[in-house]
């Protein structure tokens, strides 16, 4: 029924529900994982993706630069806790990975609580929750745990042990790649690095991972990539592997938080306007709700590599609620139950609908374009049916018909009449058929 | 007092009440005739405006190729009505000639009310009116009534009749045409197919023949084309015929439903930002209430043809009310109560004051551009006397003074100041009779 | 602390009290002079001021051509007043120098009220306040007096008296040069032709009198010219005294009831996206409550003459409340009470930081612009220090990093992100000094 002239509509899940349910599975598998910008959690997880897709597997040297960045050293945990005089482990590794502070130097020692709680995290205005705090370049160990836990240790000597490494090895980062008809390239990409926060960025993952496997079975004009890398080096590392590939990235999103039920919210490319951030736009103004569309600003995830001023790529950031805006963010909340099949399916449809859009675009030019074309004689009017259905059927292929002057593609069609881009695109497919309308050159 | 520098300000009617009921006396006289796309009822109606000015009455053969579209046959109606046992008209197209689907099929034989209803419009939602109901394209027959006596209708045997006709002839419109001092040519159209409705579009034909037949005893900068012709096919039979003209139409307005309270309501052309549009948006900013501007869209009058790709023209559409937003709309309550002589004056103003515009506008130059030029002893500050009117009078010169760079067009520094054409063009007039500006070359 | 790359920061006064209590101070002094467009009581303002600077003291004489004006002859006013049969004086020049209409012409007779009363100017609506009138080009004479006051006079004959007189001479005004680094130049200028009204402009003149003072002691960028001149012929004189220079003014500020409190308003030039009007904006919205921006219309001050349109130069207007806009506007409420030094002070913050940005804007070009640089092993995320003011500087450092591809000026860094201009500065000279910027050439 989307057949359009300008590329194959994506193969909608015929059951998004489906699809939801595929990627919280998903998501649920990558949740225990510890972690890290470097190690053995980033390999497993990229493991599990390569069940799906494949995954092109990196691996970047310890010390490689990275323009003005070094490939970091592998961290290697085994475990971590403290303990009282009794032996009873107050703060346990095994039972969540947040109690350790990401990429922690390694101690065991016996200390009284006045010198441990210089390194002991909580938050004392969510007292049940633990927070997620990563040193990754400040050489640094300390525990994270709940406040309220924190309060209930007694003034002892307690047994302080992060049983972890620094050593030389390798930063890791998959890649999946996905050739179309042409070298007009769209890329996505999730963070790999945090440890056990479900929306940021198990959601992440697993949607890409799923939509990189059934956009693996379609035949597109633009070709695609998707980057499951760690913030920051991870896509240093990408980006300095593939300067040659730059210019080709035409379309790009940068995918975070994507499970919860907020937004979803927008981040535009520092660009502006280049047509993802039209596209984008274009879905969210349909999507309704609370859509939101935020300007660049060079704060966030990888999109702050992608945009920095010698790529400049057109790469935006898709997320539901916005990183730091919502309760659970960088705590123990943000687990499985935070986020759902629903919201999931909701945004996988979001990225497909733009995959459409930017495979379906097209600049149609009027074979008649001195009056209107008489659709009653083709039978345009009725083939379209009854009511309002047909009526906004036949407002799209006036609009069309109008703008057909082969200086407004379809999106351009889309923004000026308010009508959604499928109907826009089904309408253009529709009069071409007839002969109405041909290709731009 | 309104000489302008650019060119002769239009005769306003002495009495703007007297114009409006002139308009109102002519479109009751053509209230009654059963128009359609062809046939009598539209010779008769460019005969009644044939009385105010010298129209060109133009025929078109039937079957003559009109871009994608070819002149219809003529519809020829004597009689319609559907009649009970008793031989009594329930329906009879004698007394309204809305009773009749426009352009139907001729029909004569007795039916049982399960067979007729199907050909039945009726309007449940307004069950005393009569809807307006037309089948150009579409071979069919049919009756509209009012719901009520729809309902009141027995189940017995009626006896229906259409006496009509359809037969190769040809396609009628009627064109006014004054010559001005050059050939930037202003175009003023509508449509003459609607039968008795008033406001749609009775108003429109009076109106612009009325004004037609002012503007003809003026000597004007620019061209002037009244085309009087049935919907879609009138324009672009005129249209076909005229192709080389197209360049010099540098202005255009449709003009409908232009005699009810609403409104006024002005549909920018495609183009958007034409010199009609901006004339328009000034206009209606200063007449305040409601006036609305809309943004174009392919659906609408004869400004779709006008504004197809292949000719994207600079027409607009003035109405009150808008199509489709009123009650009476297409409806036998679109009657010659529904139009008043007030509005028809008020809106007449609204058209020669944009002619005014388009006759007025010129680009001054500074013959003094180095600080302000002294108005006072040029007794230009007591020349225009007291207090606010006075105050005005100034600013409009100390505007055009300022503005007066050879880039800013009368209609510009209106569109900057906030002030009126008028108190511009007659500060303009004032200050070049000083000779503190010159025109620009 | 403001050390900037692209040039010294404004010496802020070191107690804002301070300068604004030296300001109020100066304006005190030169309240009681009564001023005109010509004649000692400029002379003897200028005289005040040059204890300051080293004024520059002009002098054009009589009948010399202005573009279309002339310099005008010197009033001398010696006394004024009416005396009742008594010989009291009901009104007296030398009480309040609004009492005689300013540049009036010369009385000396007796006459009965019905005959005074034409030449008396009083406020119905504000009866306790003398208004300030003038009579600059048309011959008069007149005295202004409370509403109160003239309803008490009795309708007796009058002593009348304005020991005044017109001859050639001379037009005065001052001028303070500060020579900077280059030619770009910055204008700033008050008028200094209203008696007895501090705010208007007895708070500009001395404002920016004291600035010049401070300025004088710094080495800067631009060149600066304090122009203080009467309204309308003081500026046409120095226009045309120095059209060659006119091409070296990139920024300009009329400035003129600059010490109530209200506002601040600014007024955007003619050009209206001037660096000037850019700046302005920037600082008026960082500054909050009423600050209003508004655009140029070509009544007010001296902007008028230049930004007539054959200097359109890039001049805006600042004023507090804006004139007309406020009670005390040109009565005699419009005293030294009306004036604060808090006011005063925040005025002057206000070009100071103006000047800042004008002295303070470059265009940085990142060493490193693929990716971000890493800021932490430069010690640039500790160096800032904690909390709001640290995240707040880190986002300045990230934006001027982001945007550093040569395109954009620091200000166009502030307007994009939001951020203040001297928060970019800071960043952008300290990423300099860690060679993460150099200039763009």
């Amino acid at each position: 029924m989307n057949e359009r002239a300008g590329g194959e509509a994506f193969e909608k899940a015929t059951d998004d529900g489906g699809i939801g349910d595929e990627i919280h599975a998903l998501a649920s598998r990558l949740y225990p994982i510890c972690r890290s910008i470097t190690g053995d959690g980033v390999r497993e997880t990229l493991a599990i993706l390569a069940e799906h897709i494949a995954l092109e597997h990196h691996e970047v040297a310890t010390g490689t630069p990275l323009f003005d960045w070094t490939a970091p050293q592998e961290w290697i945990i085994r475990d971590a806790y403290i303990a009282d005089a009794s032996g009873r482990r107050i703060v346990d590794f095994r039972k969540h990975n947040l109690h350790v502070l990401n990429y922690s130097l390694p101690i065991r020692e016996r200390m009284t609580l006045s010198t441990l709680r210089e390194h002991i995290h909580t938050l004392p205005e969510q007292p049940d929750l633990i927070p997620y705090r990563t040193s990754y370049y400040v050489g640094n160990w300390g525990f994270c745990m709940s406040h309220n836990a924190f309060l209930a240790m007694e003034d002892m000597e307690y047994e302080v042990v992060i049983d972890a490494e620094h050593r030389d090895g390798s930063l890791t980062y998959g890649e999946y790649r996905h050739a179309g008809a042409t070298d007009e390239t769209f890329l996505l990409s999730a963070h790999i690095c945090h440890p056990s926060l479900a929306n940021d960025n198990c959601s992440g993952l697993a949607l890409l991972a799923l939509l990189a496997r059934d956009l693996g079975r379609r035949a597109t004009r633009c070709s695609y990539r998707f980057l499951f890398a760690p913030g920051t080096v991870g896509s240093l590392a990408w980006l300095s592997r593939n300067e040659a590939l730059m210019p080709e990235i035409k379309h790009g999103l940068v995918v975070s938080c994507i499970g919860d039920g907020g937004g979803p919210t927008y981040k535009r490319s520092r660009q502006g306007k280049a047509f993802i951030d039209r596209a984008m736009a274009h879905i969210l103004k349909h999507f309704g709700g609370n859509a939101t569309l935020v300007d660049f600003s060079p704060y966030g995830y990888d999109e702050r590599q992608f945009c920095s001023p010698g790529f400049d790529l057109p790469v935006g950031l898709l997320q539901r609620s916005a990183f730091g805006t919502f309760r659970e963010y960088h705590t123990s909340a943000d687990n499985l139950d935070f986020i759902r099949s629903e919201h999931l399916a909701a945004s996988y449809r979001i990225i497909t609908d733009v995959i459409d859009i930017v495979e379906g675009d097209w600049t149609p030019v009027s074979t008649n374009p001195k009056g209107e074309p008489q659709l009653g004689r083709r039978g345009l009017y009725s083939a379209l049916g009854g009511d309002k259905a047909g009526a906004q059927a036949v407002m799209a292929m006036l609009w069309v018909l109008n703008l057909a002057d082969g200086r407004h593609s379809l999106l351009a069609m889309a923004e000026r009449s308010g009508l959604h881009f499928s109907d826009i695109a089904h309408a253009a497919d529709l009069l071409r058929a007839h002969d109405l309308l041909r290709k731009a050159d």
